[in-house]
């Protein structure tokens, strides 16, 4: 725990207002969107590259814990001190990290200081005709993004963080504390070994991301979004198909929501209606969004026609996309509302969804009998949100919290070749499958990589499993 | 150099027909596409993963050279044994690595083995109404393409290698020899830091590749290509600008190609047809491809009427796809045909090409005067093939070879913020320019990676610069 003469240090080294301690109010770094909040010695905030280098140098000095932590808002806690530590890891923010966003929009780049949030960057680039086409219902910084890979609901046709970043500098925590410096905003490099690449999906352990060089996207003229009803829950690709045919890569989203979730939403959230009118959903609702020049709006009609005629679909309604996205990123709210929940990031081969999904209900009404399982989720990329509601006033047990994650991890890792974190990265709640079910060799490895950036382990959540 | 008993030692591991000898016929193996052939103690031909490790074990033991080939179709010699070498280097042969191909259809993946041709990925699943949509003038391996990242003619709409692999398995060097295995088809999975990453672009100096997991397209159902001459070639991005403005990501190739290199194709190849009709071609011809679903062709003739209109191009044609890449891959062997070619393939952002072009033409009008230049690229992802050619008979002098390579390479990276190697990854060819321009953190912590993966440094090609 460093002490009083060490925080001190700090604070000359980053200025006063780049230390903040427990009595300034540290609720925003230390309480997580999801699960118990954390306790920090300190939280540094430093506003340059070269202070983070300063800052990770002082904290090898003074062998302390330093938790990068962007915006907050990651779901399986590794952006949180630990609950029950000993108070003795300081978060580095990057909150202040914000100044120096190089946009060129001819090029359609921009290299982002880590501290920038998604809406800013979108903001920025708005007047440009252009955004960063990674859809979240969050808002996080582009350092969080980059360091989760976050996907989202329109990875299906613009990528993933990972498919969109062009290059990387970020500071290391080896002896001479390395700015690894590879912030090329060319689409075609291709000089050797790859370093930008380790850092995307690594929550911060191998190294503090300070900017991201991005590909941006252009906006789209047209916008249009439509809900369909599947006849039956295999039946969901068959649509999907016909969308493909008809769509191709005009093709912007295609998420899948369960009756359970809907009903939650329209129930717990003002303001939604329901997507076909009627007062109880279907089994599953299709929202499908297409984007692209002026006539797309035709193609998806026609490719919807299709759907139906060919009996994938029983029903289809036009809706204004705001209203559809809304009813869309309501749902976890929805479900928070009714319930106590349970949730779970998994995907599966998009060609094993539906049956992983029947498979959890089956395994859930036998194992499980207090739960309701929600699910939704973007089947056009096979990640599924899981969820299981328990009834409010009567949560879960440990001991079903932990039936609960072995049903649907085990069932989509094991069952199904399935991944128990689809988007959210790795944090101390999932570190344990991290430990079950990566090969040995690859863990072997990633630890060395550990040790070499960063020997004296002083960079990252203390319970990631790396 | 490996002993008659080592060779025997590794035929005894690997069967007899797994190893090849120098009486045997080498020239597939030690002559490359670009630049002079080489010279192997023997080529070994392992057929499985497990045979890699032992092969690699093999060479630990003797501290042998391996050299990992694909289908030798690389540009920078990585794929080549040293010329003047002693003759000590291994190459090992993927091959015979074309067994157990797995396809998922309904999810658009394939898990390849390192030896399997694009070409015979693509006829394996085109029963499926699939391909691998990475578009090359040559046919190299899946393991090569991941070894080096290559991009090609679609990458603006289907990306490089590194956005279409989803994970990979491969043999370390390191004492136990490791396999990394990360063969998951999910598209998202986002489980820890991500090793698959860091063999994409090695040029096989981490690890051997022994198989790879790939994300699919599915084939447009119409395309479309159109021929336009721009107004002038500070035009070219606004022809870009309204075919985007009018396809989104329908357009799915666009290629310029100057007056040159058109010339010496129409000239060198038989069978071809210039674009516009006449004898002479404008100052540049771009190739425009739209790719989608049934009405793609409509989109594409809209845009183009738009750049036309707009006066950023002069001139349309509609031509068959088939001749219109026909000409595109017919530039290289035309410029050979027509004189001797150094080719330089390099990239810089591409709102700068049209600069980056102006002032390379510029400087070799005075420091070469003996060279045309003849250029060629994908401008809507800033790539260019870049060629200095020098008539039949009076090849450069090394002197101008040099001066050539500082003139494009320097106007590229130190004028422009580009690439030395847009495509092509490293090797000897460029292995100068990678210790001239990585910064010198990066490239410790590269060979530290290298050290680290394979500490006896047995893994590559023995000029690689890390």
């Amino acid at each position: 725990v460093p002490d009083t003469t060490a925080l001190d240090e700090l604070a000359g080294l980053v200025g006063p207002a780049g230390v903040l301690y427990p009595g300034d109010g540290l609720d925003a770094y230390e309480d997580p969107a999801r699960g118990a909040p954390g306790r920090a010695r300190a939280v540094v905030r430093p506003t340059t590259t070269e202070q983070v280098r300063t800052v990770v140098g002082w904290a090898r000095r003074h062998r302390t814990r330093l938790l990068p932590q962007g915006a907050n808002t990651g779901l399986v806690g590794a952006s949180v001190p630990p609950p029950d530590g000993d108070g003795g890891v300081v978060v580095l923010s990057t909150e202040r990290m914000v100044h120096g966003l190089e946009i060129d929009a001819a090029n359609r780049t921009a290299v982002v200081p880590a501290g920038v949030r998604l809406s800013a960057l979108d903001d920025a680039v708005a007047a440009d005709g252009l955004w960063f086409p990674i859809d979240l219902a969050a808002d996080p910084t582009i350092g969080g993004m980059a360091a989760t890979n976050t996907g989202g609901a329109r990875m299906l046709r613009h990528g993933d963080v990972r498919r969109r970043v062009l290059g990387i500098e970020a500071v290391l925590a080896d002896e001479g504390v390395t700015v690894v410096d590879d912030l090329s905003v060319l689409r075609k490099d291709n000089t050797g070994i790859d370093l930008s690449s380790m850092f995307i999906g690594s929550s911060g352990a191998l190294g503090i991301i300070t900017r991201v060089a991005v590909e941006l996207a252009r906006r789209p003229a047209q916008t249009t979004c439509v809900f369909l009803a599947p006849t039956a829950p295999d039946r969901v690709m068959a649509v999907l198909d016909a969308l493909d045919d008809g769509l191709g890569p005009l093709l912007s989203a295609f998420e899948v929501m369960s009756a359970e979730s809907v009903a939650a939403a329209l129930a717990g959230v003002d303001g939604l209606r329901s997507p076909f009118g009627a007062p109880a959903p279907p089994e599953l609702t299709i929202l499908v969004e297409a984007a692209g020049p002026e006539g797309t709006d035709a193609l998806l009609l026609d490719a919807v026609a299709v759907a139906v005629a060919t009996g994938a679909a029983t029903d289809a309604v036009v809706a204004p996309a705001h209203d559809a996205w809304r009813l869309r990123h309501a749902l976890t709210d929805g479900l928070r509302h009714g319930g106590v929940v349970l949730g779970f990031d998994v995907s599966v081969p998009r060609s094993a969804l539906a049956a992983f999904r029947s498979e959890v209900r089956r395994r859930a009404a036998v194992e499980l009998p207090r739960a309701t399982v929600a699910d939704f989720g973007h089947w056009g990329d096979g990640g599924m949100h899981c969820n299981l509601v328990f009834p409010t006033g009567a949560p879960p047990s440990p001991s079903e919290h932990g039936l609960a994650r072995e049903l649907v991890f085990g069932t989509a890792v094991e069952r199904f070749g399935g991944s128990y974190s689809a988007e959210h990265g790795i944090g101390p709640h999932n570190a344990d499958w991290w430990r079950r079910v990566t090969p040995p060799g690859n863990q072997r490895v990633v630890r060395s990589l550990r040790t070499l950036f960063d020997p004296l382990g002083v960079l990252g959540h203390p319970d990631l499993p790396y």
